[in-house]
């Protein structure tokens, strides 16, 4: 939990009023806490009678038998146990905790799958203290190099890699980080259920999202290059206005989202830090990150921006030069469709249609990674207000617990389908 | 100057092609740099058989009699030895090498003033290592209080105060800075040579502009109150977007002070340290500048302003609101006519009417403040592309030469008139 003693203490009361599991949680991947946390996660499994397994990048499975005895791939329930600085009780945790609660119930109902069904706890989902998001799924789909994932520095201390912390912890585990039945932990099916970290079920009044995909999405850096001039004796008419062009370009890359029903959004601006109030700055850097369902849409989108912003390069006093880079390219993923009929089929059972419907991911998750090599679906629940990645990320129970129901019948479902 | 030591070794070749006046200048007021030039700058003065008084913010005066022996205030020639850290060798300076030249001019030439005439070397113009511009003109005029600027500190150096380098140095003087002809030194007027620091006369081919005024202008931070907010999971309708409606505001603020031929500008914009790519800031804050020759219109651009944010504020998803806060208001100035008559007479004699104009500052001067307790006004010689505050700032040698002969002319004709 995050600490109490960083709460000044007028707060004292407004605290008190908050329910203990809206006050937040700070698990950064492969610290004291998250090993705590990996040493709780390790014993619950082991009781159930599961055979716990760690890979290279600590990502761990625990396996269930089933009835059948057979040497299949287990049907996973997975997400991760990190958390942001500031973040939630439920991005993540909701995933691996309701995966807990499916094994214990199918125990206490001496209840067997056909098939192996398992847990898996996927490494640094969240990429806050080593950055890179969704990092050991994408080591085991082949999407990110080991040895790139392992000297990942902690971001506030360059003497301290990912490898370092996992040696540390006793979590570089001697098998392979793939999906690669010869060397590594394959999988038959991987089922996550995770918070919407969105307002649409809460405002359309679902309570659970057959999430059928993730959308694509591309983040670009923009620099915009003018000049720096004196505010008060450069006239409008002789300026390389920097700030100016890159506020009307932030505004054109809204409009042109809205009309494409894509999503555009930038979470940084930066001035040289020898900034003042009476000079106009020399150049401008913003982020752009673009998503949309489909590609093309993405690419579509990207193109038109970059065509606006020639535009308003050459619209004020004497105009300025901008660059770009591209910094991440998500493409869209499809869902297996099996996976996403097995989730339909129990909403429909658990809460009917009109309380159910589907979605597709409007963030990254680790079963973006699985899905390229095992058939993968999601499970979304409400969040209060859509708010995550914040202390006040909330889901009811009654939420969490229709959340876990409709997880345990899915993966049912898969294993008898 | 600028140290070379800072210099890239592979700039070399392109460093010798600058001429020694293109390499700039760091010569930040009272540091040791400053008191040097102050200790030449004595030495010349008392050369030439000026009486040299210092007041209590180390502001320079040095008197040369006229052969009226009259007790009249003296006739100055004002401005200023600091640079920015990265500044050029004539913003300030000219003005007072230009005024050194004039009585030297004089004493070859054995001509003598009516009245008394000098120079003042006022200290902390630039405001950019004790953070106020116009520092010690403005105590003179009573507009700062002295405990005030004696209590700043440098920007770097929180020990530092300005009194305790005026100590250090020994340029704490025990005459009160002030107009007041009772305790401090009074002028009788106050001409400054500057360069324009803008571009107009270099566009429209004049060697000398004749400054009527100082426009007036007004300094606002707006904080935009957004909520921070997943940028891949918050649909547009879902998002407070401070960082959207920031920029529709700079866009906005642009396109009505052009409609009012005033000039706004942002040089400072500003996001919460813990922004990222994928998260839309809680909020955005930015820094506006209004200037216009007519303190009406600078209220009447601002007023503008505001009811467009407050619609802009409203305009995207779920809103945004915001604060703003006044940083400094600096009413337009008119300078004194009798004085501006004098350069307007002896700019058509040295270059002819076709090259000079009438022009208003765009920027802050000493001669803002002493124009409010003496007769005052300014000549402006052309700068290259209107650069200043840069090291590639640059005055040809001809264009200080005629503004130093307007300068010497000017003060003969109003001593005369
Ligand atoms: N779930 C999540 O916040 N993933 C991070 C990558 C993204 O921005 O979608
Ligand atoms: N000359 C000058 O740069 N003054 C500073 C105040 C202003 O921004 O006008």
């Amino acid at each position: 939990p995050l600490s109490t003693t960083s709460t000044p203490s007028h707060f004292h009361n407004e605290r008190q009023l908050l329910a203990p599991t809206e006050t937040g949680m700070a698990r950064l991947s492969l610290t004291d806490a998250d090993a705590k946390v990996r040493k709780w996660f390790a014993e619950e499994v082991q009781k159930l009678g599961c055979a716990l397994s760690i890979d290279q990048m600590g990502n761990m499975f625990a396996r269930q038998s089933g009835s059948k005895k057979s040497s299949a791939p287990m049907i996973a329930m997975g997400s991760h146990l990190d958390t942001q600085p500031r973040g939630g009780r439920y991005d993540g945790i909701l995933g691996v905790i309701a995966a807990l609660e499916v094994l214990r119930t199918m125990k206490e109902n001496n209840f067997k799958t056909n098939y192996d069904v398992g847990i898996v706890n996927w490494t640094n989902e969240e990429g806050a203290r080593f950055p890179k998001s969704m990092c050991s799924s994408g080591v085991w789909a082949g999407a990110i190099p080991i040895q790139k994932a392992w000297d990942l520095r902690d971001i506030h201390d360059p003497n301290v890699t990912l490898r370092s912390e996992l040696e540390r912890h006793g979590y570089l585990g001697d098998i392979a980080c793939s999906s690669d039945p010869a060397t590594g932990f394959t999988l038959g099916a991987h089922f996550e259920l995770h918070i919407e970290q969105g307002p649409i079920l809460q405002e359309t009044g679902r309570s659970i999202g057959i999430v059928q995909g993730a959308q694509g999405y591309r983040w670009l850096t923009v620099t915009v290059k003018g000049k720096d001039a004196h505010t008060g004796t450069t006239p409008l008419s002789a300026r390389h206005d920097a700030m100016l062009a890159a506020s009307k370009m932030i505004v054109a890359s809204n409009a042109i989202a809205k009309r494409h029903d894509a999503l555009a959004s930038t979470g940084i601006i930066r001035v040289p830090s020898n900034a003042s109030t009476n000079t106009l700055p020399s150049d401008v850097t913003f982020t752009l990150d673009i998503r949309h369902p489909e590609d093309r849409a993405v690419h579509a989108v990207q193109e038109e921006f970059l065509k606006a912003f020639a535009t308003i390069s050459s619209e004020d006093g004497r105009g300025v030069s901008f660059d770009w880079t591209l910094d991440t390219d998500s493409p869209a993923v499809k869902f297996d469709q099996g996976c996403v009929e097995s989730i339909k089929a129990v909403a429909d059972h658990i809460v009917g249609p009109g309380k159910s419907m589907y979605m597709t991911s409007g963030a990254g998750h680790d079963t973006v990674y699985t899905s390229k090599h095992c058939p993968s679906a999601m499970i979304f629940v409400p969040c209060r207000d859509g708010v995550s990645h914040h202390p006040t990320e909330y889901c009811t129970p009654e939420d969490c617990a229709l959340g876990t129901q409709a997880l345990l019948e899915a993966v049912v479902h898969y294993d008898q389908t």
